[in-house]
């Protein structure tokens, strides 16, 4: 039991309903099937059927969709906990691609697997139900921003919420965080070229906000990023346990 | 059952699973508490907390965020045999307001109705589950049109995207539909002006495409407009039950 209390998905499903012991082991079974897939090489193509999820455990992963142009929209990013292609799995087609941004581990869940570890406990399919809300609430969020935010607030945004999410999982603090994240992927996911990433992440360094070097996020004065980002982690709902 | 079984929610759900007699009589208890609420009231409001959430039977609403700078952006439209505020329910505070177009007819529904029910029957989960995840493909979509799409695509992709929805609850066709949304709906919901919104659509309505008067959208040529959108509606994932 006390790996499984201590896996990311377990941490972040805390935040939404207080697990009791048949329902970790419930969460147990559901990462039976571990597999690793390396860097670069998709586990999800956009259009594919019956494909399965999973449940990631170690290392970051990005969903993106192919644009008509050829050009990549990076939707979001992934992190230990979060479920990869539960969308997938319940639509017939895949809506977007699903790449592993370094080597991953994870475990594989198809639709059978999750009906009958909700057949097992119905909190559970809330709580599911609760993170697929919580990754609506992002995109919603991300929607409404990109209209209204400058370059500098986008960028500080979107390293203060993925702070907060780490922080969920045990994986960083109001200090920073590490991140294997390239200047591509904040362009992809930004809506910027790669140059216009370098000269906002130098200006919020010159600053004194925030300094991403080295494969590292440090908050070098979190309450002036969150103040020029307008940041408010409500959306992310991780102020404790709703179902007791 | 035989009310229950022409719902728009049960219609909706059908897409996705082949409903039993005792799956019905579930959704049928769902609806036990019905209400009445007046057109432009708000139902939610944005940061509100202890909210119910309603499943909608009759009725258009939009779920809009206002902005810091007062301007609402709205970032969808829910049509019969959709849930309301069902994210609303499962996070602390709401992280946006939900309003009545018209009139509407709406079933209460509380976190506690939706655990017994899914304790009843696990398909019922992954049925909403389902709902949720299709609801956040569609916003996914809207995120990944706006940069690339022009007023004309946008508003052509935002007509015939309400068309598939409401053909799936027997409320619209290729032909057209019923709809009660006005200029400034449309327009924030796709960030454009009222004005802009009004030269849009004659634009649209020269070219023999889709014509929009009177509370009534007509598709004069459904292939062409979806050529303009370059609208593929596999997101939506209406094409028939994945669980037997």
């Amino acid at each position: 039991m006390s790996i499984i209390q201590d896996s990311p998905l377990t941490r972040k499903l805390s935040a939404f309903v207080a697990l009791s012991d048949a329902e970790l082991a419930v969460l147990d079974r559901l990462h039976q099937r571990r597999r690793s897939f390396v860097a670069g090489r998709d586990l999800v193509h956009q259009g594919q059927s019956d494909q399965a999820a999973y449940i990631l455990s170690e290392g970051w992963v990005c969903s993106y969709k192919i644009q008509p142009d050829g050009s990549r929209q990076i939707v979001d990013f992934q992190i230990p906990g979060d479920f990869l292609g539960l969308r997938s799995v319940l639509l017939h087609t895949s809506d977007h691609s699903i790449e592993p941004v370094v080597d991953i581990q994870a475990a594989e869940v198809l639709a059978s697997d999750l009906l009958e570890a909700f057949a097992h406990t119905p909190r559970l399919a809330m709580a599911v139900l609760w993170a697929v809300s919580r990754d609506e609430a992002m995109v919603v969020e991300h929607l409404v921003c990109i209209g209204r935010r400058d370059a500098n607030a986008r960028m500080a945004h979107f390293l203060l919420e993925l702070g907060v999410r780490l922080a969920l999982v045990g994986m960083g603090s109001k200090a920073g965080y590490d991140c294997p994240l390239t200047q591509y992927h904040l362009a992809d996911a930004l809506g910027l070229s790669a140059v216009h990433v370098n000269r906002v992440l130098r200006q919020l360094r010159e600053a004194g906000l925030v300094t991403f070097r080295d494969g590292h996020v440090t908050f070098d004065d979190y309450e002036r990023l969150v103040a020029l980002a307008d940041f408010d982690p409500a959306y992310l709902d991780q102020t404790g346990p709703l179902l007791k």
